[in-house]
């Protein structure tokens, strides 16, 4: 049994069976040894910005780690960007980098760099395995380093020496780290808190927005105590819909998340970050907890977040407290003029039950949320590190977690562009994704922020935020990698073709013609 | 002024005067001083790797450095493999990455992340100025780092607070580092060498592949001597055709490439590195040089490459030595099947005067080099990091450094997909590049490369490296981005199809369909 052999064996043992992959020479024999091991499906992708994100996707749906393959340093660049959205996700990815033999690196051959500098920006964990007898288990330790809690990516970089070389053994699953525990003097102050009768808020994080039962805890300790109940302004998951308890998220712009928190004496994180702006702007706080709230961090993500709420739960009495749930609630199918909108409200109207969504509309965004709201429950995936081209991908790993259910990818049109090659992925493995790419030929949102951050615009710079010349048809770039496409320009046609990829199996794409509000 | 008009009015100074870009929100002050600081030409790529390898492409052939401005961590990661093969060409980059205000740091926003750690990867130089008064002097520096010998990426990290801040100083031009000169004993050695009559051979790097009165010396020299002339197997651009000497390169196989070293006592480097295997391969040497060849480091790439061989040239007489160089030949216009042969020989037999050609067929490459040696003289450009997906940008910033001079990328379909994007910017700005693809539906050169590393692929491995389901419509790809193509089945079509995009402006496609050889 070679290196190869044992990792992909001791991978499959773990639970880990399905890798994202883009290989290269030096990762020959881990390809090879795809057929030698039972059990390990291997997706092919042909950027590795799309394998990453996928394993990104895979791990926020499956709630486990996908594995990756990438080819030396520049592979792990051009994956690099969405693994920094994994790790905001903290989502737990098995990031395997195939190096040169080791004995190669004396040439300073072309492909050679520092692969574990670039690693450590986005992981956790960074270790590189020479000895082929010790691959299986510094994979099994990857696995445990990327599951240990709250979820992180874990890189194991691999000489093509150590997968080719004889000698593999199986490694036995490691035991990951355990989560931190509430802090008593924490616990306290936050009980002190709710019981004050002081403005007082909840910031829930992801362990939360992704479990109802959970949120459901939390919404009725919101409505025992008077405190309001918020989620994290991009979260790795959300379970929602109706019936389920509702959560409203710290908004994106900082004005508004300003008024959500105006007034607040007492901010209580569970898991999840204190609000502060997504970027900085001259004469701005980047803080938007007011100056008079104090903040208590009940526990950092990756926490024992259940055991926070029940801590809380056993001082605070709830009893006949009702949970509050959002109402069965979808908007009436939209006519006329295609805006954000009435885009919002065709997606509402038809969003099929159990659909995941990965939202990166952006600018386009803004109704989204409302309008799905009281839709039958749903997942909703968000761009959790910023970094735009996470959606396509995001999509195509969730559709591989969740084969039968529905994914909806709703995607602006300049974020597409950087990982667009997930398309021919989607048509490879049939999966059942409708993308829609809100098409409105401007980096929308860098028009807005030009004017938040006060920059007045010439010519030469608004030519560098506009996607209009030529303009991207984005039905032809999905023909080319074999996904059938639809424009439509009207509400109409955008609820026909939504209705119609909703019903038939496989990937569509439709472009929406959205005039862009800025 | 503030920090990002001091910046853009230095490095126009300093005479760079051209930003290849993919901003975000924290560059917007960088975008809005375009219009503010009159020279500074904004090219807009809509993925970073566009942008950096526009960049290496305009460095090729201008001689002189780009800007590049990217986006925080996520955008450098994009970047990244595009820089990884600029920073192997030697290709001087100034790489502005944006990065958050200071103050922001404290918040671990979104998109925050160590930026440094990754650009080390790739640069020569890392900086990070805060101080707006010192932008400027930082950019100057920059520029002097990217330019000092032999060329690199210097990479200038630019919170958002030092380029909004006030209080901008325009700075001089640094003075680079002055290159290193032939060491005398190393001179003597070499000298010795070519004067002993043993076989002996030179490898000569991008300074003298480039400039063909140097390349004229070392042939003399070669000529009076008996003494082999190779060049390195990827050089960054070397200039050749009809009248000009001819310059063998390094085979990328290592099986060939021993068949050319063989028997070699002596091997004399000029600015270039001694042969290595580009990968390792089970079992066999990454070293090529044969075990009883002596390899003299005349000079390192970067140092006095000029005075090495005028210190040559001085020991040994040339007098009544003709320079051997190339006879005029083209290729008859091949007929029949698209074959890597025949498209080889329609390029060869249809190459303008002075045309650009950036070179990604890889295995279909094959034949090129033959086909095209004797057309009229030309720049080539070739993968000098490995990171595949460097044409298209690379034909990009070429075709910008040259206007009125026709770019060639023959670019394999694989490797097309990492950075089509570029499609979009060559139709943006009108430029005159002819892309040929060569579709043959496969990762034909990992088909290759499976057996050499002696792997046995099963059906799942296949699957890793085939493209062919869905096929790739590279027609369809680039009309999405605005560029008219053209598919082509046979070589006459081929060669039509070149002749029309020769003869007309701006940017055209021939998607080749040419079985794969592996």
């Amino acid at each position: 049994m070679n290196g190869a052999q044992s990792l992909i064996r001791t991978l499959v043992d773990t639970g880990v069976d399905v890798c994202f992959m883009n290989p290269g020479t030096s990762e020959m024999h881990f390809v090879a040894a795809l057929d030698d091991v039972t059990g390990m499906r291997g997706v092919l992708a042909l950027f590795e910005g799309v394998a990453t994100g996928a394993a990104d996707g895979y791990a926020r749906v499956a709630g486990r780690p996908a594995a990756v393959l990438l080819h030396l340093g520049p592979g792990l660049g051009n994956g690099l960007a969405n693994l920094h959205n994994a790790r905001r996700a903290h989502s737990p990815v098995v990031n395997i980098v195939g190096d040169h033999a080791t004995h190669h690196h004396a040439f300073d051959a072309p492909l050679d760099s520092d692969i574990a500098t670039v690693a450590h920006n986005v992981s956790c964990w960074v270790h590189t395995v020479t000895d082929p007898a010790l691959v299986g288990a510094a994979g099994a330790e990857a696995v445990a380093r990327a599951v240990a809690a709250p979820g992180g990516v874990a890189t194991l970089i691999l000489p093509a020496d150590a997968s080719w070389g004889s000698g593999g053994v199986v490694a036995a699953p490691a035991t990951p780290v355990v989560a931190g525990t509430p802090d008593a003097d924490r616990l306290a102050e936050a009980i002190a808190a709710l019981r004050s009768g002081a403005p007082t808020a909840f910031v829930v994080g992801d362990d939360i927005a992704g479990d109802p039962d959970l949120l459901a805890d939390v919404a009725r300790l919101g409505a025992a105590t008077g405190a309001k109940v918020l989620g994290e302004t991009f979260p790795a998951r959300m379970r929602r819909g109706a019936g389920l308890p509702g959560l409203e998220r710290v908004a994106y712009l900082a004005e508004f998340a300003q008024m959500q928190l105006d007034g607040l004496e007492h901010l209580i994180t569970i898991g999840a970050k204190s609000p502060a702006s997504f970027f900085a702007y001259p004469g701005k706080p980047s803080d938007l907890v007011p100056a008079a709230c104090r903040v208590t961090a009940l526990v950092e993500p990756g926490d024992d977040v259940r055991a926070a709420v029940a801590g809380l739960l056993d001082a605070i009495d709830t009893t006949g407290v009702e949970t509050p749930r959002v109402g069965r609630a979808r908007p009436e199918s939209p006519v006329g003029a295609l805006t954000g909108e009435s885009l919002a409200a065709a997606v509402g109207a038809l969003l099929p039950e159990d659909a995941i969504v990965a939202d990166e509309a952006n600018t386009t965004g803004l109704w989204l949320n409302g309008a799905t709201a009281g839709a039958p429950p749903h997942d909703w995936l968000s761009l959790t590190g910023g970094s735009i081209g996470y959606g396509m991908p995001v999509a195509t790993g969730a559709a591989i977690a969740a084969p039968g259910r529905r994914v909806l990818n709703i995607e602006a049109d300049g974020s597409a562009m950087y990982t667009l090659q997930a398309l021919w992925t989607q048509a490879h493995e049939g999966l059942d994704i409708t993308t829609v790419i809100v098409n409105n030929g401007s980096y929308a949102v860098l028009n807005m922020e030009l004017a938040r951050v006060g920059a007045t615009p010439g010519p030469k710079a608004l030519e560098m935020l506009d996607l209009s010349e030529p303009a991207l048809d984005f039905v032809a770039l999905a023909r080319g990698m074999g996904v059938p496409g639809t424009r439509v320009t009207t509400a109409e046609e955008l609820s026909a073709a939504l209705a119609a990829s909703f019903a038939e199996p496989g990937p569509r794409l439709i472009e929406a013609m959205v005039p862009s509000a800025f």
